[in-house]
């Protein structure tokens, strides 16, 4: 039980994570930061937190747990605002998409970083963003991965554990860099090329018609290309090593799909795609 | 209305049209062909069709209006087999996803292309295959584009015309090769990145740990990679120029997107995801 929850971010992340927090009674007071006063007003509104404040290191006081939910590049920033302010005892978490460059974050503000730190990352993105898209059933059923570091303390890391299990998810833990190359391959690779395929066809001269003409498959597939900018932009340049990885694999894999094409070459094809449809079915059936 | 519909290839897109053509009172007898006996003998048990035959010569005899809905690959032997059989005053269309290699197919079976052939392509896709997946729904909504030539009968058009708008559908034309470049766009693009990101990933040594932690978007994303590898592997070949100029188009924006993250220039990949999440919010919506 967690007795006065802060989360500082209230995206569709943190909004979501109060929500479902609030209705499984495993929490007391929510306290709420962001720095849009707009969207601290509507989570209020809406019932989402029970108190906001602007000030983070202000609204940490006193908190048992906080939840920092906003854009990996904005870590440093938070961290450095609520070091000095935080409880002794208190745990503190993020939500981050890249788990590498939290820990930097968190190193740079604390110099050393605390035993009641835990790397977090629930994986269940959605690309609608902001309070409004805050849903208490986000997390059922998913994933959240911790990346405990060396310092960290059991207590700490299952006191995490414990608050996204109320919340539905279901909790593993992993190495952080092994983490950051999972996640470039299944989450940050194919949110750049829905991305690039989305810029590549808006800037062709048709466009109006190219889009008039997608079908479903395309919708799908261009679905996470809806997702957050900024929040996109920071994944990229926070875990920029292992996408630039997986994207030289992709390329490389697309290069030698076109140039059998070019040729014709009928095997090598039906060998792709049906190994790809393959591993889809197996895994994704 | 149809007397006799004669639907050959007992896939998702001809067991779908059967279905809807049946259930909107829009033909008489429906008349199947397949070269698999058992995907027949499935159709006439669920009800799709009322008469099979493995030969298509014999089966589009007497038929008013015969739907050729092969792999695009397979066009070439269909329509040599029926040539000589249909009747005269029947219409002939086609359901494949690419035209101009359809067009030359057909001019390869007729020499001289009839004025009753009328070149069509519901975009209908789904990922699944087979008669099991015929739904009369599929094409409510959907768009069917038709590409007639210069010596298409107009009263042959208005009757393939007629009986997509009694399956559901609306239909438009265009011409051939824009058909072709439109479709390579925001279909064939698709489907090979996905095809390529599943198949890239199934080559990792980790790939049980990644797709286990592959969420709802890689999901959506990757769902056109379930999609049949032997019509894609097809279309692959039939639409060989404009599916390379598409995927170099994209290669090239892929390739600047990598430069940008390289070298950390956040305004380069803000301003990409941001047009993107435009444009797909704007269309898409």
């Amino acid at each position: 039980m967690i007795k006065r929850l802060c989360i500082i971010g209230l995206g569709s992340i943190g909004g979501s994570l109060a929500r479902a927090l609030r209705s499984a009674g495993a929490c007391g007071e929510v306290v709420g930061v962001d720095r849009d006063p707009e969207q601290l007003h509507r989570a209020v509104e809406l019932g989402v937190i029970d108190r906001q404040d602007t000030d983070a290191a202000k609204a940490v006081a006193g908190a048992d747990m906080v939840v920092v939910a906003v854009p990996v590049g904005a870590m440093t920033a938070v961290f450095r605002a609520i070091a000095p302010a935080v409880s002794a005892g208190a745990v503190v978490t993020d939500v981050g998409s890249t788990k590498a460059s939290v820990v930097m974050a968190a190193n740079e503000a604390w110099r050393n970083i605390p035993e009641n730190f835990v790397p977090g990352h629930p994986i269940a993105g959605t690309e609608k963003s902001g309070i409004e898209a805050a849903n208490g059933e986000l997390f059922q059923g998913r994933r959240v991965i911790l990346t405990p570091l060396a310092q960290t303390r059991r207590t700490a890391v299952e006191r995490v554990r414990e608050m996204w299990v109320a919340a539905g998810a279901e909790v593993t833990e992993m190495e952080v860099v092994h983490h950051d190359e999972v996640l470039a391959a299944t989450s940050h690779l194919p949110h750049l090329l829905a991305f690039n395929l989305v810029d590549t066809l808006a800037n062709a001269e048709e466009q109006e018609e190219i889009f008039q003409y997608a079908a479903g498959g395309f919708r799908d597939f261009t679905r996470i290309a809806s997702s957050d900018p900024v929040m996109w932009r920071d994944i990229c340049l926070a875990n920029r090593g292992p996408i630039l990885d997986a994207l030289a694999k992709f390329s490389t894999n697309l290069a030698e799909l076109a140039k059998a094409i070019g040729q014709g070459d009928e095997e090598y094809i039906l060998t792709v795609l049906r190994r790809a449809k393959a591993a889809r079915d197996r895994f994704c059936g």
